[in-house]
This record gives C-alpha cells, sequence and structure tokens, in this order.
C-alpha cells in the first residue's frame, strides 16, 4: 500500500536549541506504523539496514550498536564493560563532569583532568596524567554542549596511541553526524551519540561504535551491563540480524529514513554544511557579541556566544519564540545562564535557516 | 489547533503475540507532533500528567519512574541500586533466568532457585532459601512470558515480609496494566514493566515503581546506576518535573493518551477484562489441545497452550497471518518452538478479538 499523507499536529517551532535538533516532517511520519513483532524478518531487514547503513554513514569498520535509550546510559556502560578499577575523566563543562560523575556512582575509582568552563582538553595534559599512573580508560567529551567548546580528539588520539593499555572513550552526544571524526585513525576504542542531535532524528535511540579492543575487554571482565553490553548488542545481532530486547520500533522506523538521508548527504558534505553554519554563527556572534569557548575549540554544532550586550537572554527567547516560532538556548547552567546563550545549528539546517534566526535576533534585541 | 485526521501507513495486522502488543491508531497518531525541548514547560506538563496518571492507575504511593529504555534495564539497574553482594533469583523460564544471568553478569554473587519450565514460584521454597542465608534480594518473574505461568506474587510477598532486609524485587513486564497486583499491599519493593505488553504502548519506554526501602537501599550503597538510578530518576521528578536526559518524546505522547485511556476503564476493569480473554483462552485450549503450564498458575496475559495435536506450527501462523491477518507466537526457546504456542491476550483487547484468532486456528487447522 502507498504511503498516504500525514499531517504533523501542532504548531511548528523551528528548533535551534542543542537538542532536540529540528527533525523533518517526513521522518516525523515514518512513525505512523502499526507495530509489529521484533522477532520478524521485517525487524531483521529493518535494523540491519539502520545499522550497516550507520557504518557506512560513520566509514568505520567497527561494529555498530543501536539501542533504545538516551546517549547518557553508554556514558554509563562504556564504563561499566571497560573499567575495572582506574578511569580518567576530563572535564571541561556539564556533560563531560557528568561522565565523571557517572563513573564515580559506579564506584569506579575517578581521577578528574579539569578544565575552567570554556577551556579544551589539552594533549600535552593527557599526556602527562597518563604517564603519571596507569588507567584503564581515558574518557573525554567531543563536543562540550554546555560551553560549546569542540576538544581536539584527533591530537589526543594520537597521544592515546601510545598507552594501549587505556580504552580512548569518546561521549559524542551532541558531535557525531555533524562534524566528522574518523574513528579509527583518532584511536578511538569507544565512541557514542544520540540520536536527537546532529542526526535529526526523534530522541529515544542511541548509537555506539566499539572496537574489538573495547569488546575483548568487557568480555574479559568481571563485571559489565548486560542491556548495554557491547558483548551483548554485538553478538545478538551478528547471529540474528536483532536486539536482545524489544527495540524502540516506532523510532527505528524514523532511524532508517533519516539515516538513508545521511547517507546521501554523505558524511563530508554534511560536515561542511555544519562547518558553514558554524563559520556563519561565529562571524555574527563576534560582530554584535563575542565568543565564549577558548579560541581555535568553537564548536562545529553548538555556538556558545557571551552575552556581552547584558540583554535579558529569557524574555529575548520568548520573544522570539512567539513573534517567529524560533527557539534558541541560553546558557548552560547557574553561572552561565545569563552570560551566555547558546545556538544548535545541527542536524538539518542552513546557513539560511541560521540565518533566520541571527536576523531575529538582531531585530528584536535592536542590534 | 485541533487534531488532523492522519492515516496509519502499511497493513495493520492484529497482534496476539505477547508483546509488542496491538497500539490503537489514535495512539499511535499522537506520535505525529514537531520535536520540542525537554527542559520546556510543555515537557513538564507531560512528562507530570504521564506520571500522576500512572500512580493513580496502579493505586500506588511509591515513586514511578518513566524512562527511555526496554524493561529489560531495570532487571539490571534495579539489582545495581539494591544488591551489594548476595541475590536469590528464582527462575521458571527464560526471562526469570534472564534476571539471574544479568546479576551474573554484573559480577553479584547469585543463587538461583530453580523451577521446571511450566512450575510456579513456590512461597515456602522461598521461605526455605531465605531462612538458610541472608540475602540483599530476592526476584521473581511475575508474569513469565516464556511458558505462560503467573507467580503467586501476593502470597511470595506475605514470606517477604518476615525478611525486611531483602528487597522483593519483580518483573512485571508482561502482566502489570492486564493483571492487577496489589503493590504494596504485596510488599514489593521495586516492579517494573515494559509499555509495549499489557499498556498497549509502541516500545521504547519503561516503567518501573520504586518505595523508599529501595530509594534509600540504593543511596547509602557504594556503587548503583545513574542513568536508571532510582535517586537520580525520582529526585530530578520531583525537583523540575522532568526527565535527567533527554527522553522519548514521540513515545510520550503516546504514552500520555494511553494512559488516559488506561485510566478511564479502570485498574480493576482492565483486570476483569483480562481475566475475561484469559478463562475464554483457556477454555478454548482444553477443548483443543492442552494448557502446558501447572495448573493454578495460569496466566491471565499470555496463553502457553501445548501442541497436542502436532501441528506444524510456524505453518499455521503463517497462513493465518496471510489470510486472516492475524499472528499469534510459537513456543519459545528450542524446547518448546514447536511444542506449544503462545497467543498473547493483553493490552486492548476483548474476547470478541481473541475468538477471532481461535476461529481462525479452527478453521486453518481443521478443529
Amino acid at each position: 500500500m502507498p504511503n498516504q499523507v500525514v499531517y504533523v499536529k501542532d504548531k511548528h517551532t523551528k528548533l535551534f536549541i542543542p537538542g532536540p535538533t529540528e527533525v523533518k516532517k517526513e521522518i516525523i511520519e515514518e512513525m505512523e506504523e502499526w507495530m509489529f513483532g521484533h522477532r520478524s524478518e521485517k525487524m531483521t531487514e529493518l535494523f540491519t539496514t539502520m545499522t550497516e547503513d550507520t557504518k557506512k554513514f560513520l566509514g568505520t569498520e567497527n561494529d555498530v550498536i543501536i539501542l533504545s535509550t538516551s546517549g547518557t546510559l553508554f556514558m554509563e556502560s562504556s564504563i561499566m564493560n571497560c573499567v575495572d578499577d582506574k578511569v580518567l575523566c576530563s572535564t571541561c563543562g556539564s556533560f563531560s563532569q557528568r561522565q565523571a560523575d557517572i563513573a564515580e556512582r559506579l564506584g569506579k575509582n575517578v581521577d578528574r583532568l579539569e578544565y575552567e568552563w570554556g577551556k579544551a582538553v589539552k594533549p600535552e595534559d593527557v599526556r602527562e596524567a597518563l604517564e603519571k599512573k596507569d588507567y584503564d580508560a581515558f574518557t573525554c567529551v567531543m563536543n562540550e554542549t554546555s560551553t560549546g567548546i569542540r576538544n581536539p580528539l584527533e591530537e589526543i588520539g594520537e597521544v592515546m596511541k601510545d598507552y594501549p593499555e587505556t580504552l580512548f572513550i569518546v561521549d559524542a552526544i551532541s558531535a557525531l553526524g555533524g562534524d566528522y571524526i574518523d574513528i579509527e585513525g583518532s584511536n578511538i576504542d569507544v565512541i557514542f551519540t544520540s540520536v536527537q542531535k546532529a542526526f535529526a532524528m526523534p530522541p529515544g535511540l542511541a548509537v555506539c561504535v566499539v572496537n574489538d579492543k573495547a569488546y575483548e575487554r568487557e568480555a574479559n571482565s568481571k563485571s559489565a551491563s548486560w542491556y548495554a553490553g557491547f558483548q551483548r548488542n554485538i553478538d545478538y545481532y551478528n547471529k540474528k540480524g536483532q536486539t536482545h530486547s524489544t527495540p524502540a520500533i516506532s523510532l527505528m522506523l524514523a532511524y532508517r529514513k533519516q539515516m538513508k538521508r545521511m547517507l546521501e548527504e554523505g558524511h563530508k558534505v554534511r560536515d561542511q554544511r555544519h562547518k558553514d553554519m558554524a563559520e556563519y554563527t561565529q562571524k555574527w556572534a563576534k560582530k554584535h557579541f563575542d565568543m565564549f569557548p577558548e579560541k581555535g575549540y568553537w564548536s562545529q554544532t553548538v555556538s556558545t556566544i557571551k552575552n556581552t550586550q547584558g540583554l535579558n537572554i529569557n524574555e529575548l527567547r520568548q520573544e522570539i519564540d512567539e513573534k517567529y516560532g524560533i527557539q534558541f538556548s541560553n546558557g548552560y547552567g547557574k553561572q552561565l545562564k545569563e552570560k551566555t546563550f547558546r545556538i544548535g545549528h545541527m542536524g538539518e539546517h542552513t546557513v539560511e535557516d541560521v540565518k533566520e534566526l541571527t536576523d531575529a535576533i538582531e531585530e528584536v534585541a535592536g542590534l
């Protein structure tokens, strides 16, 4: 039966918040399908297509796990699966701190390589810390959503090469799919994201890319996650092309279609489009305000802008939402809430879309 | 703006598999909404409505956590959060065995109270085991989906009252919402389900009901889950009425509407409807075949029927699917696959719906 025309309910608000991002109408419409069994051939076809397309898009030979959860669970399970005792967590904002908090809550022995909010993690500091002590793993956020920092993963990966016993775990939640990363080339053992960021899909699924070293580490460990276990998910997929537990079927239908779209555009072209949006936003920010994060490490997906004009960000946001149906974000956390504001330029947006927002800000704030 | 008429795509197949179950068209259509921020008032309203309605429906004063995941993660996190060392897991089929496997994979000290597949867990055996050794928790499945056993939780709960240091953890994945349970009255400390079973919602969300004792146990423990941590979820909800991480927004829209429907019907009436379906199915099964599980413990939501007629279950299933657009399940696991078949009578179905399936089986199998 051919697809029928469907209408998306409710008022459309264009989202420039750092997630969930704008999801295309036709992707939302994919969820309009009756339930079907998760042990059916239909599911096998759906799930293998999604998984193989994701591998292709990311250009990786590593295993790809797509799980019904938020990316946060992979922050937890990558520690459960790969860290027996000691882990070094670099922190430079709220989400990288969360990674360290999670590891601590799991009862692990956590050392923090701490940076002031707005600063990036430096490869030489990582080397210094790894020289001093042996760690099971080192964690680093690719894109710190709270501060708008893009950490130099590629250079940090060069350092990690010299410490093969320390797994390199990367939280790429607001970056992957919108900011190109060569996973194998950067010596990354585990990298994960949520789909509601640069993938531009409805939230509820998360993706984790795992190499053999991380898989083996888990397989030989005394304790690990079952639900988000690398072994459990990868083995089940390789054997049956399905998920070990009932997955979020509706969201997977949306995923399949959006991943086809991403494949068609290609990782490098998508990366360039995000680069263009970031450069446009940065230029605009420097003209009217200032960038918050350390120069040289500005995020390609989220710009955190200093509120140098002392605007009331909450009022500004509300007015722009009401007048133009466009949303952006205030700063993250108590300290940055009014001192900065954030524009998420990721997913399916273009420079023209971002310009709509910046025009609206200029108009309403009288810049 | 009023809701618009939408059409669900693809062929409709009526599902009598033990999950995912049939989801009403208007519930699927709820997902047709543009994304919105998970830190918005709209989300607070959505999430608090869902949570409070669920408490009301279940008739519990305990805390309710609704998390973006499969119920399987609560099998894992309830062990992580409540068990420091020793846990007793009763096993009587595939899913209760999975609970024990998960606890073992987490590195816990697991004793199994094992029953043959098809037999129910007996209160006196639980007492005997708890007399012999101290355990942090005891796990029991309410409804063993693989064998169609409904364990006597209420009586087991009476035993648990005498062992207050041992938390009573119940996997109610294919039962809750379709089989009445008095949570507090049965001395249950932690009970969880997936929404794609008797709740009749699209998969991807899970519900966990936690009492103060379990919350305190976690709060005082050296290690626990963060993502599925009771404390993390409950505190965040109490403070902000939201989720700690981006949730599956689309699925939550469907949840809200279906929970309203469930509330309107009421827990007891819903229970009676499921009882009627179960009794009808059992009577039919006894006429033409035989029930597989131990008498006195037949499930109210999934009937596992002995294939006494030596039918080719796979062929039968395929023919009924093609001719009538109705699906049921074969037996679970290698041993029971062809020796039994399973009818899931849960969610929104009625006796009339089940009769459609049994008529079809009679017709095709020439009974």
